[in-house]
């Protein structure tokens, strides 16, 4: 018996001593563990490693190029805007998601709180500012404050984030990046016309396959649904018709009832999707007149696409499209991948008067948007990135003490100025991790200055790919590798 | 008598009429004005016109290449982060002046208004995100959550926007533009040796004369601070050096005596100020081990630095340099111009353990920043930028119709396709409008395409800088251009 007890006795020392072992052993590590909160980002929110931005420039760069050769000029807007310039633009659901910045130092001096009854009525009063939502309606903004020195048609692009707080999912981020072609100040279709070309163009060069351009026109359904007569629920129909794909015919037929839609117009919207052609859809709309103009509009930007040719997409008339976004009144363009499942890539349309918003009446816009984050997603997945993309440094030299750096200082620099793009390790640490460092950066040749090498003047040079090593002068070196 | 009220009634008529005749014509621009507040952005925001983005641009492109050539990947992170990661990084003025973005939805639903005493009591509960206000603490932040992925030392860019609520003036805004470099994961002298280099690289690039790089180091004050016994008021005599150069010498003592500082104190102060070279601080910091640990610090940088030599920069030692942010530890740099007084251009130093406020300990960084916004004042006041900057459409196809616009559009697509720069006039207006635009935006070839141009193929050329006009096919016309 005491036996047994000395025995279990050994055993709890000797996990007790091996669980200290651990815990010192692990300090660091369990820290940092519970410190881990203390390092995050908030939800929705990325950090780019240089492999991702690498790969994200890549497009940036595709697309900007696009953009130039159409003959768009860039412009940019600041993150935040007064929050008058954005609400009401994008429907109710839009307003919920738009970030407020509260507004800086004793916000609350002027707030009595007895007035106060809801979040949204505190939000007046001490938030002024707002994020971008969209580039569209800064754009809109942009336009009227800067009237006098634009030209009109104005054509311009525009490169920057945007923040919703939407709930993430994947392909769905609070930041992310938009790239918009737009012109301003015609009404003319052919601007609908070459906005379908360059997403034909930019997807071709990124060499993304499969991809559809969807169009349809605010008009044809402002037609559809005046026969249904539902005019005055038209918003909420297309918020239905925008999630069609996502929810299914028959839950957006209840839905659609559930707002007040009669059963005889739910019949309508059934002749109209089952309705795949361009005639067919003619055919009902021959009542409205609305509907006609807009099916005419569709007839004319599809026609010339057609007679131009695509290079690689598919432009593909969809009744059911419809763009959550309030403003759009004419043509509207949504871009899907067949390969991957994420949702659209790019998405636009004309939108009649929004600078009227902002007090300039007729107006009328009409543009694109690329959604960088998913074409992403989309060329990741299929493995559509050039290998040769890692611009990293070219040239490293190794360290091998106080006195061998010194005299490599003088080197890298005639490296450098000849646009070489190379370093120097900062230490003399073990070569084997000065090696490894190299090896991670993707380095294409170290050269080795010991002794010998300062005394000769000629480099001892290390292909890192064949391993092959040789020796050179620095001028030789740089002629190598200009 | 009642002549005189007749001349009078004519003469209110008379104005009565023109008022109402002004008003009337005007309507659209009174209209406007009324309106102007509807299209304003908020103070310190700013709007980019596509003729300031390709000025912006050339300054970033020079930057980007200049990190690549030197070694520095790019990584990016979130405008928005967790406040708790921004706060109590900058001092108690920096803190102010971080924007706190609302939480989402109905953030009071949680808030018992009995507590809430004070605006920072209730922003505690309504806001948990906040916008960055440099790209050091973020970068921090990244290093830790990214650590294993990370080969150290690790040499980042990042060039992206910041926003502080400061009081706007001339090159101040509470959006700009910082460009960083920075190494991490090394104590390497080498690093600030390199970054000198790297500022007097840009600045030579972008040919900014009269450029003073300014250098000092943080143990060289705390060694002068422990001189005067003031060590515990280390932090508030850094702030007033850091504006003496605005303040001037007399009103920074007379502040430093208000916060406790001796006046035998201020004595050796006076000796320091009035030392003009390293070794007669050399001298002064005899009794101090961490001064004289600086001392050896800036040396070894400067030394080499004069070394290698400088393209145009000079490298000056400023014992006043102490740096508003309260990171740094070690070197610290300042870049001025003397041509154009707008306050530093450039500024960056050693931080010793920024990494430790997220868990990890011993990381020392040091980096630099290039402030885009205010290198762009200098360079438009001293007229630096090149004129060929302008990128716009080359090539412009006037309209006249829409069987002639239908016939433009395959050419218009080989042109960009052999990515020539060009676009097709929306609308046939009058062609004195359409040259108008062409002249505006900068065109430098004008293709007319009328009836004859159609049946033979062949194109009128105008070139919009000679005016000479020229009949070409479409094959010539891309040789010609390409």
């Amino acid at each position: 018996m005491i036996k047994d007890i000395v025995e279990l006795l050994k055993i709890i020392v000797f996990f007790e001593t091996n669980l200290l072992f651990f815990i010192n052993n692990n300090l660091r590590y369990l820290q940092t563990i519970m410190n881990t909160n203390k390092s995050s980002i908030p939800k929705g929110m990325r950090d780019f490693n240089s492999d991702v931005m690498q790969k994200r420039n890549y497009i940036f760069k595709t697309i900007k190029k696009t953009f130039e050769c159409y003959g768009y000029t860039p412009i940019e807007t600041p993150a935040m805007e007064n929050i008058s310039t954005l609400t009401g633009k994008y429907g109710d659901e839009g307003d919920r998601l738009i970030f407020k910045v509260l507004n800086s130092g004793d916000f609350l001096s002027k707030v009595d709180f007895d007035t106060i009854s809801t979040s949204k009525v505190l939000t007046k009063k001490i938030a002024e500012k707002a994020l971008r939502y969209d580039l569209t309606v800064p754009f809109a903004r942009f336009v009227v404050q800067n009237r006098n020195d634009i030209t009109f048609p104005f054509k311009r692009y525009q490169m920057q984030n945007v923040w919703r707080a939407d709930r993430p999912q994947k392909g769905r981020y609070r930041e992310f990046f938009q790239c918009d072609a737009d012109v301003i100040g015609t009404e003319s279709l052919l601007c609908e016309v070459e906005l379908v070309q360059l997403y034909d163009d930019v997807y071709s060069q990124l060499k993304i396959p499969n991809i559809d351009i969807c169009i349809n026109n605010r008009k044809v359904l402002n037609g559809m649904v005046e026969l249904m007569q539902a005019t005055d629920l038209f918003d909420d129909i297309v918020i239905i018709l925008d999630k069609l794909d996502v929810i299914g015919v028959e839950k957006s037929k209840d839905e659609m009832q559930k707002i007040g839609v009669k059963t005889d117009s739910l019949l309508i919207l059934d002749s109209f999707l089952n309705a795949k052609t361009i005639s067919e859809i003619s055919f009902l709309l021959d009542q409205s007149e609305i509907g006609k103009r807009g099916l005419e509009e569709l007839k004319f930007v599809i026609d010339n696409v057609t007679n131009i040719g695509l290079q690689s997409a598919n432009l593909k008339f969809d009744i059911t499209l419809a763009r959550g976004i309030n403003y759009y009144t004419g043509c509207i363009l949504e871009v899907k991948s067949n390969d991957v499942k994420i949702g659209s890539i790019g998405g636009g349309g004309r939108y009649d008067d929004l600078t009227s918003n902002f007090g300039l009446n007729d107006i009328s816009g009409v543009g694109i948007s690329f959604g960088i984050d998913r074409i992403y997603l989309v060329m990741q997945e299929l493995n559509l990135f050039p290998n040769n993309l890692d611009l990293s440094t070219k040239v490293m030299f190794a360290n091998f003490g106080a006195a061998e750096a010194t005299y490599c200082l003088p080197l890298l620099k005639q490296l450098r100025a000849a646009g070489i793009s190379s370093e120097l390790y900062p230490t003399n640490n073990k070569i084997k991790k000065q090696m490894a460092y190299a090896n991670n950066k993707g380095v294409q040749f170290v050269i080795m200055v010991g002794e010998n090498e300062m005394k000769s003047g000629i480099l001892s040079v290390k292909n890192m790919k064949t391993g092959i090593q040789s020796n050179l002068s620095i001028i030789d070196l740089v002629k190598q590798f200009c």
